[in-house]
């Protein structure tokens, strides 16, 4: 921060945060109606203005071509009419759930008869730094908005003009409600010397979620003052047990596995009870490979799957770390609960595992013993979602430990305050 | 890191972290009872080797005189018969309370009818980083071991004899119990690089709480990939409104500021409305002076003041910053309440505030204006105490947004995860 131009940068994104502070203030006590109603005009206006973000998203698709952008980056980056529909009704839908903030929590029963109450509040403000998808512009705003906090957004290079172009709205939105267009800012460069600017502001910035692939996360991690909320990838285990129901444990696979691979959710390993790999895993195995799943299997199985006709490869040990995103799934034989509870705390992510069984003391060790956000008992993965956890909207499923683990949806971006109503009381 | 004795280092603080880790693992599905035996044994075991503790805190004390400490820092390293029973019953008081881990928070209401519940879990491994009161060292692990956690303990230099003679005894006791030591270590050295390479350790450490000065405290904030929850000063402020009932304004302020000024939820700011100036001030000021209160006065009131003929000097900007941590007061005039609101959070440091006034609505105003963990109407900043709010021992006062703000007891020592109990759902 030597040069002149970086102080220049340096305290224009220190002005930035310092007026997302301010406009927090504002934001904490604004009633519901008020920010349903900025929540829906930035619906309109995104429909009104549809011409310009497809322009602005135009100008950013060629950059990105032109730079040599994968397919999938650009599909990523691409809106169209059904994504910016989407987005509004995303809006619509936040606008739609309860308001978190005012809720009372807990009412506290001190040893000397204080009224005390716990009172869920915004935490402030909140810096959410993502990569090429620009609709997180606007479904992260909405999140944000809804439970009382000001957001400071910092999107990927990629989808720069587009986020611009979104940001304008969500500002315009605003200001016409009366509300400050800090409420909402977009870092207006993508330089990465401005977001360490930003990860060192923790006087005016109170956490961070960074959206986005592993590397992104490690320099958020690296370079952050400010408490991170990270969204790291899904190993997700699933254990059929000695005592499970083979048409479940098929069941719960295969849906675990396929439904849809590349999402955080789906299964990467499938550990095995040896008293159960006879009876159960020539049946699981042949309907996995129907589905075009590849087997990785530990050495100790391959005679046996060599037996069995079933095609697979031999599992590395990197492999029960390695979150396939795709129709990959690694076996592995346990001699117990106990076992495989150690298996999946040392190899998996602390996202969602799951165990087949019809033991309920079985399930009960697995259940405590895994150190997962979410563990399963006879039930499918997949659930992991804050739709599916009647949450709502979520900005992310956390594998952090502290403030919110699992999915985050607007009450896990609010902090609390107690409230004491007293009488003349003192001490 | 690059010379051979800093990575040598470097692999024993890693070490450490690891094993407790490993530990964290057993903690987090040990029974109460058997939590409640360590704690008692801890206990027993202080009282049965009192005089070995009390030579190695004779060591740390006769090191600590040769170094020039001052007085109060001696006094706060020196441990006695009555301060080692005051930790024995400190534990006695831990064991007592009730166990967080496994309770219920919360059955989901989802929109398939799965059967959610989102239950209270250790957060896994916490490092506490303190100064040099030695009984920080059994208070602290007798609330990470209750509440299911590991705990990594780095205690200041000059404590470090007592400190290595506590943790040998916690050490014993949890072996004792068949729980391995390295549920509760004490960093073997006090060498800050072993303290920046803990702060590194985010794979195995999941919480950093450091207890102690703002020097210590910005120390761990800048080094620092773990989450830290900082337990910073309380600048707190009360309001005297238009509407109070001088009475208890007086009773109130009296006991914010003088019961015990050196505590962080003593008052530090008097701000008063314009209007209650002439009514309520005199006989507040008046009685403050009795108490031999400093008064630093807004200069606007200056004149007033000299009128009454009460004492008082002019106050600075920066005095309304300040933790005076003792006979000092603030006295600053404001039109309304929302300007106090906006003077609150400011000058204050987000920790206690009150307000007195007869008004409701105005108190309404107030309580959710204000962004501090602790907000009181009629009733004195002094309660904000985890056994005043009926938690029990608390392992300090966050003054932080995330996961715990405000007195942080046993729960909040506490992360969740979410168990469902399926019969075979898939999505």
């Amino acid at each position: 921060m030597s040069e002149g131009s970086n102080t220049g940068l340096a305290a224009q994104v220190e002005a930035i945060a310092k007026a997302a502070r301010m406009a927090s203030f504002e934001m904490a006590v604004l009633p519901t109606a008020t920010k349903n109603a900025i929540l829906e005009r930035i619906g309109a206006l995104c429909v009104e203005r549809k011409e310009k973000i497809l322009e602005a998203n135009r100008i950013d698709l060629e950059a990105g071509e032109k730079a040599g952008l994968s397919a999938p980056m650009l599909d990523r980056l691409k809106l169209d009419d059904r994504r910016i529909d989407q987005m509004v009704e995303g809006l619509h839908q936040v606008a739609g759930l309860p308001d978190p903030v005012g809720e009372e929590i807990e009412r506290m029963s001190p040893p000397r008869g204080l009224d005390i109450r716990r009172i869920r509040v915004p935490i402030g403000v909140i810096g959410i730094i993502y990569e090429s998808r620009p609709n997180v512009t606007i479904d992260c705003a909405a999140l944000c908005l809804k439970s009382g906090n000001a957001a400071i957004l910092r999107g990927g290079k990629e989808a720069f003009h587009t986020n611009t172009a979104l940001a304008a709205i969500i500002g315009d939105a605003l200001v016409e409600s009366g509300v400050p267009a800090a409420a909402v800012s977009l870092i207006p460069t993508t330089d990465r010397e401005a977001l360490k600017v930003l990860l060192g502001l923790d006087a005016y910035v109170h956490c961070i979620i960074p959206r986005g692939g592993e590397g992104l996360i490690r320099f958020v991690v690296e370079n952050s003052r400010i408490p991170v909320i990270k969204h790291y990838q899904g190993v997700c285990s699933i254990y059929v047990d000695k005592e499970a129901e083979v048409t479940k444990a098929v069941a719960i696979l295969c849906n675990a596995k396929c439904q849809r691979p590349g999402v955080c959710n789906a299964v990467e390993n499938l550990f095995i009870h040896r008293n159960a790999v006879d009876m159960h895993l020539p049946v699981i195995a042949k309907r996995l490979v129907a589905k075009k799943v590849e087997l990785r299997v530990d050495a100790a199985l391959l005679p046996t799957f060599k037996d069995w006709g079933i095609p697979c490869k031999e599992a590395t040990d990197q492999d029960f770390f390695t979150e396939f995103l795709g129709l990959v799934i690694a076996i592995k034989p346990v001699d117990s609960v106990s076992e495989v509870v150690r298996m999946i705390n040392h190899y998996g992510s602390g996202h969602s595992d799951a165990i087949v069984t019809e033991n309920r003391e079985t399930a009960e060790t697995f259940l405590r013993g895994v150190d997962s956000a979410t563990v399963y008992w006879n039930a499918s993965t997949r659930f992991t979602d804050g739709f599916e956890f009647g949450m709502g909207a979520e900005i992310g499923i956390s594998t952090d430990r502290l403030h919110a683990r699992g999915p985050m949806g607007l009450r896990e971006l609010c902090s609390y305050k107690y409230i004491i109503y007293g009488k003349g009381e003192v001490r």
